[in-house]
């Protein structure tokens, strides 16, 4: 009996460690009561720069971060590298093409700049829907898929004072 | 016997669950093999605003974030309220009294924007010591108590793309 018992307590706790990792992980999930969708942790900090290797060694040699190579995302005109750190990413963004969105961005800063901050949402449809009815402009009229793969909705700098928001859908693995 | 094995894993799986969820905590802690600091999570980003209640109001009631209440800190020039998102905060902050460090940016930037961003390092003297070895200018000689109580370092924007770079020593506690 003990036997049995032993293997079904060693069971539930495994199950539980499993699921307590897995809460720690997507502990920035808080259910608002009133809201059927919920806002996450902060994927990522955009920061826009005049020279790509000079911010990657920034970075990885001067601070000692780990970080990507260079990534060419040419649907969305940027070459973006990422900065780990920790839960929150920092991407490093430089124009791609003649049609980059970040352009006059980077004309405007010649030296480079934060760009935006991204935050996770578990349900963009809804969450959409909901910011609209607020009257938060978006930026686009249907979610767009982003440079991770996922849906992403940007937010009017208008209407969320002076920053750039952009909304992500987190899927189930990292991103 | 079993009943104590069946103790005894109990207390193994229960220890292993509590440093499963510590290590997931302190994940962004990556050491550099090549330094004797290193570089932690992205602790928080800070967002200036012209109108504290309605950034406020903006995080809380329409994207349904955990915030805290108004903590003016007179020693830093500045109303802070806290956006909780995972394990990366939003800072919005005001200026305060006369002498505020934010005025300058609050006059260029009416509308608000995204003000710095400070990442964790697990000893601040040492990171500072290398980074002036590495020609990375520090807006102060020697670490200031930030506004969480632990010790702090600007680095100049014009050695960070374009960036105002904050450093923080993180201490046992969440900060």
């Amino acid at each position: 009996m003990y036997r049995a018992a032993l293997r079904k307590t060693t069971n539930l706790l495994i199950q539980n460690a499993k699921w307590e990792a897995k809460m720690l992980h997507i502990s920035g999930m808080k259910h608002s009561k009133s809201k059927v969708w919920s806002l996450g942790k902060i994927n990522h900090i955009a920061l826009v720069t005049p020279n790509l290797e000079k911010s990657t060694a920034l970075y990885r040699d001067v601070l000692g971060a780990n970080v990507s190579g260079q990534q060419p995302l040419p649907d969305h005109g940027v070459t973006v590298v990422f900065v780990e750190l920790g839960d929150t990413k920092i991407e490093l963004l430089h124009p791609l093409g003649e049609k980059s969105p970040i352009s006059s961005f980077m004309e405007k800063n010649k030296s480079g700049g934060m760009h935006h901050i991204c935050i996770e949402v578990d349900d963009i449809e809804s969450a959409m829907k909901d910011l609209k009815a607020q009257k938060i402009r978006l930026l686009s009229d249907k979610a767009k898929i982003g440079a991770h793969g996922k849906p992403v909705v940007f937010l009017h700098p208008k209407d969320c004072d002076g920053v750039l928001v952009e909304l992500e859908e987190a899927g189930t693995g990292r991103s």
